[in-house]
């Protein structure tokens, strides 16, 4: 049944690497895995992957070496000892890192005959295999292409072009916009009396998801240059991030997390800019590159 | 046609008072409007509405009071020397404001005879008399029930109990989760080149909506106290939260927004917690009411 199908090579098998081991298991590849601690291979061998020694043998075993370690400092450490096998190879490397960490990890790749593809996995672990799953892609187009019916086990994909940061890049983007929502909700519930889960499923999702439905007009601010409140100023608004910071301290909690967008607002509220929507806060951040 | 509906009086016609003032005339109730400056109002009189020449003026037209000003402080000043013409009125206070204010009011407004009833509005002015928006109401329940009609001509409407403080508590943590959501949106796009509308409408929105839906599990997480990781430890997420700051910086963005809950992850992973998912955050967030 599954003697047609691309063999593959999962290197890290934490809570991502075991997710993606399973998806090509699940649709019928041939699946070598491997892992620093052993035993985490446990349930894919039951499940029909081959079980490594080492890593080099691990990238031995495929022709596509699908990578999901902790950092890039990692990845290295891993592969290098594996380095004299990479040659015609494709690394597939979907460990989260810097555009800079995957532009240097690419030369080193391609520096011994391999084929270099980075990806921004764009899921959590139980979403991998299903179609909500997305992973972003940038490096060899040629791998890309190649493989994109392997990769695709892992959910949708998205080639964002040659340059082989653009991935990393992107992903890093949607991250910080994940860190936002996540402490936004982390703020709320540690204000609220009562069950967060109450609060959270009868308030809080349905009020976010109508306000995500603002972002595309902030977007659209952003791009114009012209930030003029269309129906909230900041100047109103700078009043409501100031409440927020008093009753969060009356009811005992921290408002940290809050406090940098409320000081860049009242700071773009002194600077004239009371009449702007909130767009106009990323004239803020725009602090010039290093 | 209007004859048997409420008569309806709203004080302050910033952007959100316009949106009230417009949605009760659309719906047929005869409306009293005053503006600290009048020609905000002139839209509405061209409507239908009713200028009043004086704050006191506009209270005397209408047992129903709706206030929408800046602030506390706004509202404090601007119904002053009103103040002998509230007894046997309901106030409905939609300002923004904490639960101290919130109680405050209505000891005042309760002291001169009229019933307090306080609300939050969450919604933007558009969403006004559409089925997406809510506001939340707490206070004098005789009031809101009593009016329960009218004010659902603004949008859905829920009573979170007799302490008046309710509404604005869950308005101002709402909020909370919304500048965060923002935050992480304003990050994002000046972290990526291009246009900042394609990518939020590509990629962020649909990212940030499969993020909400992880929220009710970690709300879980919270109420019981147990934050063991399912899928996504925070060790790992600690290193990802260093990759976009080191990208952001190295894209020239300041990563002052997510910079708390940096230091608050690295801080729970050095206390022990780097098994646990990122709801365990909450813990470091309770510093103990004051
Ligand atoms: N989990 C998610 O929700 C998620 C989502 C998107 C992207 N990602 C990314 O996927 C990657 C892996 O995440 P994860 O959730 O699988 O993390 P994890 O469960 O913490 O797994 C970390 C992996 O790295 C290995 N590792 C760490 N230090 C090592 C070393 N010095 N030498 C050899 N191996 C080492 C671990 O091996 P041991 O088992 O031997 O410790 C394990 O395989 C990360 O880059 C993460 O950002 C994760
Ligand atoms: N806009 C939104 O998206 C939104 C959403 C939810 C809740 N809210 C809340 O609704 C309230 C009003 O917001 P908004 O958007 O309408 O703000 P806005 O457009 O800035 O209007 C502010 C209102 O307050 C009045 N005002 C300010 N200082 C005053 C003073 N010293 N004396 C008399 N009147 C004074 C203004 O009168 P002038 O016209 O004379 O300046 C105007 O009527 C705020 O509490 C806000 O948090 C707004």
């Amino acid at each position: 049944m599954t003697k047609n199908l691309t063999p593959v090579t999962v290197v890290g098998l934490g809570d991502m690497g075991r997710a993606l081991a399973a998806a090509f298991l699940d649709a019928g590849h041939p699946t070598t895995v491997w892992n620093r601690t052993p035993h985490r291979a446990d349930d894919l061998v039951r499940r029909g992957a081959t079980r490594a020694a080492t890593a080099a043998d691990a990238v031995r075993a495929s022709r596509v070496v699908v990578v999901c370690l902790l950092d890039y400092p990692t990845v290295r450490e891993v592969l290098a000892p594996a380095g004299g096998e990479l040659a015609g190879r494709t690394v597939v490397n979907l460990t989260n890192g810097t555009p800079a960490q995957a532009a240097e990890a690419g030369d080193w790749v391609r520096g011994l005959g391999a084929d270099y593809l980075d990806g921004g996995i764009m899921a959590i672990p139980p979403m991998i295999g299903q179609p909500g799953a997305l992973i972003l892609y940038s490096g060899s187009k040629g791998a890309y292409e190649a493989e994109r019916e392997l990769l695709e086990r892992l959910g949708g994909s998205r080639f964002l072009g040659t340059d082989p940061g653009a991935a990393a890049l992107h992903d890093l983007a949607l991250l910080a916009g994940m860190y936002g929502l996540f402490g936004g909700f982390l703020h709320a519930v540690a204000m609220v009396d009562g069950p967060a889960r109450g609060f959270t499923d009868e308030l809080l999702v349905p009020w976010l998801t109508a306000m995500t439905g603002v972002l595309p007009e902030l977007a659209d601010q952003i791009d114009a240059g012209k930030y003029t409140a269309q129906s909230a100023n900041l100047a109103m608004q700078a009043v409501s991030l100031a409440n927020i910071t008093t009753a969060t301290v009356d009811r005992g909690v921290d408002p940290a997390l809050l406090a940098p967008l409320r000081a860049l607002a009242d700071r773009r509220v002194s600077e004239g800019s009371g009449g702007d929507d909130i767009s106009t806060l990323v004239e803020g951040l725009r602090v010039g590159a290093r």
